[in-house]
């Protein structure tokens, strides 16, 4: 594999860096189901959205129309500092595969925080700091978000409290100490702080907390303090618009040598990094222009797209979110214990489920220890040590290219590799020992948290 | 900043990178002293070297004269998954400085080995192989060598043998199962498993272990196991030379944009980075084509450049290695507790030891607190959060620039930023909660050890 046209690593020039973010929705016939007051049931307006959102992110979130949104000079310096991300050709992998797919992947992980979240994390800290406010408050579960947010605001000398919930708090103390390098406040989630969290440590003395009411203090914050808002790093259509460079900056490289893509493959939790990756490609899909098959993979344990309901649900357990309309499997569904911390969520962002429910994607799920292996395997040949959500997506990516194998298929297959693992070692240990366990809710325990969901009539 | 001349990310192309390193010596008046057998105090011949390393590798140890060697093409597909590496100009940090200065730092740190390492850990695994070895055996202290040297042999199907020592591999957990994940066995030294091992065990019941214990270890199990040698991540000549590929880019990467560096910095502990990002500017040097200032960077807490000796040591404290002439603080020296694990050495390479004793190049030694400092302040504009080590580096080229802020020089500086600090969460945590601390060894100490260097006569 000595002289290879294509080069093992596609890097654009920051010349061919994209200007602005695509906006999937502008292209999309059925445009995604506005968010709802919990109280009214009726569509959410821009005022009620900017007592909890800056305002020029809530523009953003509620514009179906434009196709294009420029990005401001100040975000793509910053991107400049860690981008463009490199789209890899993976020749070890296809060798060790022996397979005639050519293997592509999109590697976000090369950036303090180790994954894509920080492509929305400086959009959403910039349009703080343009309001004028003091900081931001958000939740975060295995740490990404939270440190992409730490990261962002020390950028731009805004305040940033992070709600972590307390079991990943206790149990990942380095990513809290990354946040702190970065200057955040960490407080451990439910805290003593905010009522919703004396409220839920009252009443279950000893919680190790959720993610679920971790984003109920961050949003009580935000609303009591002059000067915050409260942010979030996946689910919401501007989250998708801002992770819309990693898709743009891929079709960029694949444009660039000529290479048309078959099947793109990402993980899946409240679908940033998969909304991100496929928008130009589904833009082209919606527009007639070209095909692809795309694959959303989530985990077993958490399977919103696989064995959910495409119904209006709360984003959150303490209900005082808005109503979205996405495939769901409840808002008080817990996974069972998975170290994909970033796919455990329980519902999925409404644009990628509305596309889901137009037949224009697929979704498979995986089990945690073939992801694990699959992990290890790509590993070892490609060099990276990949973050266990973005396994998720290796797996099926070594499945796809095994099945060419058989036919003599030469797919182009893409990937997004939204991350590294190297805050993951805990889980990689429990593999190696053979301790990780692989439980996949039955039907009757669906079916119970679907029974909860909100009437809509 | 909006629009830069110079982008913010050099990245050279595929074709654009060394297909040779380069070898410093050849360009050297006057040679690195050679290795000593420390029964005969006789140069150590090929031969006797072959017992431990790799043939191949013995005769770029002994090669003094050929200034260029050619870098097998398997190596240069390896390269081509995580290199080049970016030559950054660090826009943010000058801002904030308010210098006149321009700063650029070559970034190792995108690999999951979180440092340069990785350039020779290829190299070596490579000749290893050539040769039909079945594996390799090294020492890890802190554990950037020893994940670098685990991923090279996954890569090419080796065994790897690493002897972490004991205190770094129950406090590191996560480096350990880094390199678990890439095959390789890993045992806390001294261990049980060698002669050595038992020996110092038993004199020291409950030790935790130290760097030159887990080296005799390392190389006795290489000795005595037929298809294994040893192999080395820092010090050695022919590490220098791999690390050549850090310069060689770096300069690249200049001279691609018509820049001309003033100033290159560095951290220095064995100097393998140190080393390989000088070279090819010592050669300019050397050979009267260009001036530069080259400075070291080492710990106050371990001083070798700047209060050693000059002298003939030996290199690990079981004593079984050959005898290095160097910069030292003597075989025995242990440190004070010092973050950055990768610079606890007592010695210094041999070239840079000769090439300092030339007067052609400086060194400083930075305290550990103001390192933390310069770390964080870095991580704060520049988003990478960086390895305790590599911090040393930023502290001086902060220091530097500060000096031009006041003098308006515009003087160019390069660094080198030699990893990220992912897994030094610990060390982190202890700045921030202001229980790190600054200790300087005094001059009776250093003098207790050096009275202990071999007699030469």
């Amino acid at each position: 594999m000595s002289e290879n046209k294509i080069p093992y690593k596609i890097y654009l020039e920051e010349s061919e860096m994209p200007k602005a973010w695509y906006n999937v929705r502008a292209d999309m016939k059925n445009k995604p189901a506005p968010l709802l007051n919990p109280g009214t049931h009726q569509p959410m307006t821009a005022e009620e959205l900017e007592g909890v959102f800056c305002a020029d992110l809530v523009a953003q979130e509620l514009d179906n129309e434009n196709a294009y949104i420029e990005i401001p000079q100040e975000i793509r310096d910053f991107y400049k500092m860690y981008r463009p991300s490199p789209l890899v050709r993976a020749y070890c992998l296809e060798e060790k595969l022996g397979t005639p797919a050519k293997i592509y992947y999109k590697f976000e992980g090369n950036n303090t925080s180790g994954s894509h979240k920080l492509n929305s994390a400086i959009a959403q800290a910039y349009y703080a700091k343009k309001q004028g406010l003091k900081g931001v408050t958000t939740e975060t579960g295995a740490g990404q978000w939270g440190t992409a947010l730490s990261m962002a605001c020390s950028y731009f000398d805004l305040d940033c409290k992070v709600y972590m919930v307390k079991v990943s708090y206790e149990q990942k103390p380095f990513r809290r100490e990354v946040m702190k390098v970065y200057g955040a406040s960490v407080t451990p989630s439910p805290s003593m702080e905010t009522e919703i969290g004396k409220k839920i440590n009252a009443e279950h003395p000893g919680t190790t907390g959720s993610l679920g009411c971790a984003i109920s203090e961050a949003v009580e914050v935000a609303v009591k303090n002059p000067g915050y808002r409260y942010v979030l790093g996946s689910v919401l259509n501007q989250v998708l618009l801002h992770q819309s460079v990693i898709g743009l900056e891929t079709k960029a490289a694949l444009d660039k040598y000529g290479i048309k893509a078959d099947m793109i493959i990402g993980c899946a939790g409240g679908g940033s990094n998969l909304g991100g990756l496929i928008s130009p490609f589904m833009g082209e899909k919606l527009r007639g222009e070209a095909d692809y098959e795309i694959i959303a993979v989530e985990p077993a344990s958490c399977p919103s797209f696989t064995r959910g309901v495409y119904a209006y649900d709360f984003c959150d357990t303490g209900m005082v979110c808005p109503l979205a309309k996405m495939y769901t499997l409840g808002c008080d569904f817990i996974p069972s214990a998975n170290h994909a911390g970033g796919l455990r969520y329980h519902g999925m962002s409404p644009i990628l489920s509305q596309l889901y429910d137009d037949g224009l994607m697929k979704a498979v799920s995986v089990e945690q220890t073939k992801v694990f292996e699959a992990a290890e395997q790509f590993a070892r040949v490609e060099g990276i040590l990949p973050a266990p959500e973005s396994s998720h997506a290796i797996r099926v990516a070594i499945d796809e290219a095994l099945k060419c194998k058989e036919t003599g298929e030469e797919k182009t297959i893409v990937f997004g590799l939204t991350g590294t693992g190297y805050f993951d070692m805990v889980a990689y240990e429990k593999f190696h020992n053979g301790e990780m366990s692989d439980y996949i809710p039955t039907d009757e325990e669906l079916a119970k948290y679907r029974a909860k969901l909100p009437k809509m009539d």
